[in-house]
């Protein structure tokens, strides 16, 4: 256990949720003196069993630390709960967990600036039992000086702890876009069980070879970003027309068996779109053109 | 350099574009006695200086190899090409690594059979540089004493030599349900970089981040694929209903941006519809139950 000292920045939580009160746990058991408030009472008593202090109200819980982080339902939730409480604001810096859009984030940094108030903005890459380990990844947004300033303290929470960008904006887009390949993933995940399924295949019997597959296919999209950031598709070894038989079969595949075809259909019009537009003998990342917005 | 000796399978590849290339390749670096033969002749030049034999016929090129190996553009060229020689099949074993549909398979294994040959079908799950590799997986179906009685040979294509069902249709299921995966992550990571790109992150500024987080996603597929085996969809920590407002702002943040919502959008409709169904406090894996005929 670490011992509390007075020397760590004196932290504020508002929000127990699963992730609030992972947050106030790890700063606690840091040595951080810490202080929770959510609007709903009663949350708070394992907390206060390791140390947090449990404010009465919310200008007590703002004023008790100098970093308030704030991680609760959406930005609506934080603005209901900061507005009546602004006038506390000043020369603190406000840290956002809260999951939103990018333009929220900015809206609420400029709101925490009219306040007197820094503004960081943070995206947890992880689910609430993970807060605290080495390679937990937390995307920061904001001031580097702010985040520079409290940087060690923000370690506590995950090893990954990264600054991105001055924009406040920046996490939140992070976080939808890596949420994005993960449902992407996923769904076509279970679309391949799905299929398998038809044969009898176990879930847990295709994993492996799904889980080592994708070994290879982070590889691929490693040599795709490179093309796309020079603009160059050199196809290798496989080139989007060659891919066009098989995406046929998938879909085939999945009509035969019953399965949703939604996702192979698209993957196939893609294709075909970009091959239409002279690109057959390109590799795959060509497909960056379609969702540009100017190419569209 | 291996010695050719005559104690190695004698081996025929029909089909020289460069995955038969590659594995003719592989076969005679391994000292296999190894005919090649393509419907248009003049790609084996450099094959012959390997000590490659071209056949000047189909029949011929049958006749020189017991275990015959056809990797051509689809089915139809296989039947074109092997219709005409079926006499000269009986007692060799032909093996397919043309892609296909599992149908397809089953019909030419059943073909197979009638000429007297014994029939293996394989599905190669890699791009033409990497046949001989330690690491690349080639999946066989067919009967499991036949497999045995050449996987030694076939271990010069790939050190992922593996037998997966005695169904010779299967192989050309595990590589569509496969490619599925790679194109559906493809997709979500090019939506994913139109986004950042946005805010002009370049898609090396971005990959590191989707790598490293394909790594938690691979590890979330594992439990999913548990879950969907015992049919329980615990949600340790991340349910459904609290991946709903991500997903809005996924969409929303397209939207915004004008990047093509395609796949944000369907994603939302599955989360939506499977809550709707009363799952609102399951994990993820739930929506295979979309996937599965059954259920449609």
């Amino acid at each position: 256990m670490a011992t509390v000292g007075t020397d760590r920045t004196a932290v504020t939580v508002i929000g127990l949720g699963l992730m609030g009160r992972a947050l106030a746990g790890a700063f606690a058991a840091a040595g951080h003196p810490t202080t929770v408030w959510n609007r709903t009472p009663g949350k708070a008593a394992e907390l206060i069993a390791s140390g947090v202090r449990e404010a009465r109200t919310a200008a007590d819980a703002v004023s008790a630390g100098s970093l308030l982080i704030v991680c609760v339902r959406d930005y609506d939730a934080v603005r209901e709960i900061l507005a009546p409480v602004r006038g506390a604001l000043s020369g603190r810096v406000l840290l956002n967990l809260t999951s939103g859009a990018s333009d929220e984030a900015r809206a609420l940094a400029g709101w925490a600036g009219e306040h007197g108030a820094g503004y960081l903005d943070g995206a947890i890459m992880m689910t609430p039992p993970g807060i605290g380990a080495p390679d937990t990844v937390i995307l920061y947004g904001g001031s580097p000086d702010l985040f520079a300033e409290h940087e060690q303290t923000l370690r506590v929470l995950g090893g990954g702890t990264t600054h991105l960008s001055a924009d406040a904006g920046i996490p939140s887009l992070y976080d939808v876009a890596l949420l994005g390949i993960m449902w992407g993933t996923f769904n076509s995940f279970m679309h391949s069980l799905a299929l398998v399924g038809t044969e009898n295949v176990a879930a847990t019997e295709f994993l492996p070879f799904a889980t080592s597959w994708l070994g290879g296919v982070a590889s691929f999209m490693s040599t795709y970003a490179q093309q796309i950031d020079k603009g160059e598709y050199l196809a290798a070894d496989a080139t989007l027309e060659t891919q066009l038989p098989p995406i046929g079969h998938l879909v085939h595949e999945s009509h035969a068996r019953g399965v949703d075809a939604t996702i192979p259909e698209y993957t196939k019009a893609l294709i075909e779109k970009s091959i239409a537009q002279g690109h057959a003998l390109d590799s795959y990342a060509r497909i960056i053109e379609h969702f540009r917005p100017a190419a569209r």
